[in-house]
């Protein structure tokens, strides 16, 4: 087969025959499938649009053969793999030694393993499906490709997006051929090393968001002590010390109260990091020395902080627009009224009142407004098809403005509350009052670090200047220099 | 390393000749056009971009070489279709039959038709506009391609994205010459066999969002049915009964009592196809039998349906934080403290009322904002960037708990009116109960299928076995076998 | 052209070495890195990923080495560059001169110049970068490259999109073992040239937004301009002509009447452009004419104004929904309340008012949902999944039904008060009235061109016909000719 795949790699991008119209031409490469489920179909329909030849191996094939397209040729197994080269294994793992009567056939041939081990399998077998079909086999050459393709995928071909496929193999040849024919069918490969990492490549389908993972426990577990807080002074405290029920707080209230808070919070995360990268730089003197891994993490893990906070702060505009709906709402303002009728008090108005919630809430609106820009740019397609300096001035320059502006947000609604004694229920501070010291901290030290005296020195550092004996710092002995200060 | 390098795919994407820069050296490949039009002049500047040698044939050439960047060489259409193996026509199909003229000239070469027909041309002619010039054309290779590419796209060129370019033809050595040079102007050349597919080519760009026809239709018909429902119930039942005038309600309230059972029942239409092929799977025994077609057409418009069903909710929050900018709301709530004045009853306050409404409007709230990132996974950048485990966890757990939380929302709502006489008027049941029945339903059958008898057997099921006697089902005769199974 | 094609690419994009896992084959093509930054390290990494052997020269190499990977050599200057062809210049311009030192044994060689000057540098020096250090090193052959890429893209590599890198050289064989190196590398290279284009690609990372110039600013000098009408209008005349004191009204109120009033004439500037082009398309009778420059730009930022008229409209209504969280609404309120009871007016309701909001608020809805498919079709990854036909129907015919929509809501708004004298103070009109003479004018002219008279002719222009004695307009002179008519 490398021998047909020496010529042109269009061919195969351009199959002669396609499905269906015209019949796969004798020169059209030949690919075998054992197996005869969505997979190994899917498979087939995407070769046989890619120019191959694809002859089928099936127990049954006169059943079989109705589920293959025409042009696909379904026959016994044994006569299946003597036909072709490269032959794809769409089996389970449980049957792979159900093929080894077919060992003598295959001797010699490339097996493209293309399983996927349920969770379970993945850790009760140390070994991994692809290594375990090579000591099945071990005149054949396993390569280990096209599983993270879906069999949907396969099907509609790679429109958008060019998806890449991982490959490993011990053999270099094999490998090769078989990248040939991932790019003739449209995809990317990735080459992975050896059979080895077949363990690797067979857990990347399993994964389920980890960049994910650690943002979102901590955006919940903020949710959890923001939520107790306000519920002991917003509705415990009114309960045990005056005797009033205000449970009914606890729905949308209370929630509303703690979503800013943990918007507020996870946005100042996005931009500590920064800061305290910065600072570690102009400390050392240096930025030839590693940060420490917790901080390597935290600064990778910037963009999916950043979008959580936007979507609390999201779910707390919609909490507030539901403010008026609320039959709380409703009562209050009736029993106000009432109230002013019955005080005789012919007009209500306090300006300071009005003027402070004026320009709070739009402040916040403005503060959401500059999130939504920074959430739409992190969107793949808009991030890819901006620049550097573009990427950068959106999302640390218009950040830090929605991070000033929520603070200026927080700061009117809650500035003369902190200061009386009321506020302080069960001896707790108000919620904003402390969510303000962290972001108002990084601000703080934003400041700093743009006097004159840090800017340039920090600015000399990026560019790889070292202050003398910073190379007295010991080196980290491991490799993975990924210290991405430009970033910062 | 240039040893491996030296040869060429490279040479057409890295023009020698750049846009006025440098002159074409004579070894690039040479290329003519015919026409003068928007789409020939992006097509040469392309071509001109991507490394070719233009040469473009017009009857005036004097005027027209004003038009086309300055290294494209403009001459009579004799000499230009002398000059060029490969000649495009860039003309529309009344003028083709002016071109006989050149019959001689053109006589072995290969014509490259890109001409899209207007939609009542297409309707017209039962020849496409490919064939019809193959027709005039009879000692040339004609080759249908590019109709599907904008002159913008040809001019700015394919910046993101890799866009598809349709080919067919007669002779697959024209086919493959024609498909390397899209290549090599950074396309993505997709066989389509030979030219009697020309007239489906040619309709590609005649489609307008066929996907979304029938879910649009769908959303409608359910709009309007519930629509007038609502209307009878709420307007004309209180006129008619009581006489009062509610007409009012019409551009906003009405509407925003449709749209969640619109959004809340197409949501519902998402799940169901799922539900039904696994209780097929389990009542036949076995994957290896195709749906039937119009649940594999339900199942595949589930993507539409639901961004329709998001966009209904979301339309639906937007009316709702509308409601009390209304005049009526103002007064009604005026009209409420006059009343509660005159009654003199100092303090207005339903506890259950007041409950009611806050979990009611925040499940609404959470409802939405799952619905909102189900819509944001859909976006081909984002979906794409998924493993198929994360975006089926997205799509398929988080968009199930969406539909659990509408329920919830819903019966929150209406769980105390269900059983209100009052609540029936003109003996029709309030809408919300009507809309509740399908969600349960679907809620109610995942939770069955969960079960362990039901889960373990559908399994084994989609891991390929079969029950006995599953092949009694006579197996359909055509081979459009699209039996996504592990998409349910 | 086939001749040339025949050779496999592949290889290069399947790295026959792996990150770490086994060691690169001895045939690996070599390539020199100088500089030990984050840029030669991510670069480094990227290369040795991509199946190259990575040289680095360094002038202490014992201390580098620890930040590069392992399969990296690193070693003294002058021993790495005499041991690859290509040699990547990762150092500040300000270095270039201390490289002197290696003339020797960089003669005849490849250097590449990846560096980026700062904004400060790229003004102070006329000579580009790369032209500076071709003036160095004159028996060297200088490419420009990989500028445009971030040490981060780099590590990452180009997991999606497909990341363009502009090269420019003044030799076409260097150029093309350098763009090879570039494709191998997983990026599209693209041709920019000679290297008297070097200075024009070192200005390409310092861009910032600039297709959003323009529209910012004039969305913002609208924003201005209104604030000011609407400022003196609603605050400053009640105050001077009745003492009123309405200051409270700048953060929200004046805000809220402003912004909708700037999305509406940037929704009418996207139609402008098209109007105008058809118009004078139909005057000057035919389309081989160049449009005037400003037109042409116009209709080149006609997505940037709508996405800004967008964000001005959702703007708009989040500050619509706060109105009734606001203090001075509630106060309001409760004083029409008391009013009411004083007045002994038991029943307050005006029908007109009544209907006019519902209908106000419902067009309002309805516009700005119409206006999110826009701005969601307008997403990268998704107007390239639609086809031509696809994308100009919901640009042009939905965007145009949101123009409508927003006329009508605005009309609903204030028909009846357009024709009160009170509403004219300081003898100003209200300010939709202003607003909506743009739309309604471009409303009327849409109209006129789809009358069969007009929309004949025009349909005729644009598939080539010319009136006699069109070519009596000058022809322009240079060759840009970017006359997107199809567009309009």
């Amino acid at each position: 087969m490398s021998g047909d795949m020496d010529k042109p790699l269009i061919s195969h991008h351009l199959p002669d025959s396609n499905s269906g119209l015209t019949e796969a031409p004798p020169e059209a490469p030949r690919v075998g499938i054992l197996g005869s489920g969505d997979f190994a179909r899917s498979l087939a329909t995407r070769l046989v649009a890619s120019g191959f030849s694809v002859v089928v191996g099936s127990r049954n094939p006169k059943r079989t053969a109705g589920l293959f397209p025409s042009t696909v040729h379904v026959t016994f197994q044994a006569e299946a793999v003597s036909s072709a080269e490269i032959i794809f294994v769409a089996v389970f793992r449980e049957y792979y030694s159900s093929l080894c009567v077919l060992s003598d056939q295959l001797a010699g041939k490339i097996l493209v393993d293309v399983s996927n081990p349920t969770e379970q399998e993945h850790r009760q077998h140390q070994q991994s499906n692809a290594e375990y079909l090579a000591s099945l086999f071990p005149t054949c050459t396993v390569v280990k490709a096209f599983n993270v393709i879906s069999a949907w995928t396969l099907q509609a071909g790679p429109r958008d997006g060019n998806r890449q496929v991982p490959i490993c193999s011990n053999q270099l040849e094999a490998k090769r051929t078989v990248s040939e024919l991932v790019l003739a069918m449209g995809f990317s490969p990735v080459d992975m090393g050896s059979l080895v990492s077949a363990r690797e490549v067979e857990a990347m389908p399993l994964r389920l968001l980890p960049g994910w993972k650690v943002p979102t426990l901590l955006a919940l577990g903020l949710f959890i002590c923001f939520y107790i807080y306000n519920f002991v002074r917003d509705v415990l405290q009114p309960y045990v010390q005056e005797g009033k029920s205000k449970f009914y707080k606890l729905p949308v209230s209370v929630v509303n109260t703690t979503l800013p808070c943990v918007a507020y919070v996870l946005l100042s995360l996005v931009y500590l990091p920064g800061v305290l990268a910065a600072a570690l730089q102009l400390w050392r003197g240096t930025k030839y020395l590693r940060f420490p891994d917790w901080l390597d993490h935290w600064l990778q893990h910037r963009k999916q902080i950043g979008l959580l906070s936007f979507f609390c702060a999201a779910l707390h505009a919609l909490y507030s627009f539901c403010l008026p709906l609320r039959r709380a709402y409703r009562y209050d303002l009736v029993n106000l009224a009432v109230e002013q009728v019955l005080a005789d008090n012919s007009y209500l108005w306090k300006e300071e009142e009005v003027w402070r919630l004026e320009i709070y809430l739009s402040l916040g609106i403005l503060a959401l407004g500059m999130l939504s820009l920074l959430a739409v740019t992190s969107l793949p397609s808009i991030a890819n098809s901006l620049s550097w300096r573009e990427f950068s001035f959106v999302q640390s320059t218009l950040g830090f403005v929605a991070l000033v502006l929520s603070t200026l947000h927080t700061l009117t609604y809650g500035w003369a509350r902190a200061f009386q004694e009321s506020s302080y229920k069960f001896y707790l501070p108000p919620t904003f009052t402390l969510t303000l010291l962290l972001p108002c901290a990084i601000i703080l030290a934003r400041g700093l670090l743009l006097l004159p005296c840090c800017s340039r020195r920090l600015a000399r550092i990026r560019r790889g200047w070292e202050k003398a004996g910073a190379a007295q710092f010991p080196l980290p002995e491991d490799h993975s220099f990924a210290q991405k200060t430009s970033h910062v």
